[in-house]
């Protein structure tokens, strides 16, 4: 997505030759209508696949599954990263390893969000090891649900994580896929 | 907002007399046309009153606000729980108690992303005893920014946070206002 690349150009900064910031408008600041937008193309993407549902990770996930969700016409479930009071009853669950938090959580979607008969579509604002990614992944083979694709805002695909998916034959698509960066050198995109 | 007291009524769970449990299109699988008519409405009670941002906190508020945020064309910031590897340079922070995790965490907005100039609206899913919303006013007031008001989907009354707040002079409306309730004998609303 060329806007996305863009927008990374202009706005994202480059912290490190790991680690992006993209908080002035996708991850703690939201830049709404270019998220909106953003979920837009996405849709363009899964036209036609039967998509029942999407599936995300709190928090950052959250803002672009419901700009997906709203011309796709499908419920968001997100997994949670902590069970609260209110979270009783049978959960899927998956270990999943931060980086950029230094920490690892599970991964919780209860048993009832979740069904054989679901067309998942994930989707997520980072792939970069793909550790959260393999989390979601394990909790819909759980569930039984058939997994659609997974859309991601932003690919990290010096990480690996993922290459390594798409080897294992999932439908990965990056609206903007990072070949290497640099505070020095700035961001290089995929052809 | 009728709707949303229907809503409550058919499909939200009274797991006892303190805790409700909308997990089911609110919190953790999103009714998106549902959310997206709360954040109209949201939209309409606030209409000229010159917001320039919305601010939330992860996770179950972000797609409340990001609803609101498409008919406001205003950006979101979302207060984080944690400090992730990407969060550098100063920051707002304030303590928070949460009584459905059992934990004390600390809100943070770094502080680029709030200014004196901005007149916010603060939104959020739930408001019971008010810790939550109590935090987010710290940092509004640390930034020095004009609160406008706060717009809550379900507030709890009878948990006393919102009469509380009401009474230092802040500008809250919740789509619905629950008197009290019973696994026995359901929600009731105030008038």
């Amino acid at each position: 997505m060329k806007a996305l690349e863009e927008k990374l150009q202009k706005e994202a900064i480059v912290l490190s030759a790991d680690i992006l910031k993209v908080g002035n408008f996708l991850n703690q600041t939201l830049d709404i209508p270019f998220i909106m937008e953003m979920g837009r193309e996405i849709a363009r993407l899964y036209e036609g696949e039967g998509v029942t549902k999407i599936v995300t990770i709190e928090a950052s996930g959250i803002a672009i599954a419901t700009a997906a969700a709203v011309p796709m016409q499908v419920p968001v479930v997100f997994a949670k990263k902590s069970r609260a009071a209110t979270q009783v009853g049978s959960m899927y669950h998956a270990e999943v390893k931060s980086f950029t938090h230094g920490n690892t959580y599970e991964a919780i979607i209860p048993v009832d969000m979740l069904s054989a008969d679901d067309r998942v579509l994930i989707i997520d604002d980072f792939l970069a090891h793909g550790a959260a990614l393999s989390g979601l992944l394990s909790i819909i083979r759980q569930s039984g649900a058939t997994l659609v694709g997974c859309a991601i805002a932003i690919e990290k695909g010096f990480q690996g994580g993922g290459d390594a998916l798409r080897a294992e034959g999932v439908r990965i698509d990056s609206l903007a896929r990072i070949r290497a960066m640099s505070p020095e050198t700035g961001i290089e995109f995929y052809a």
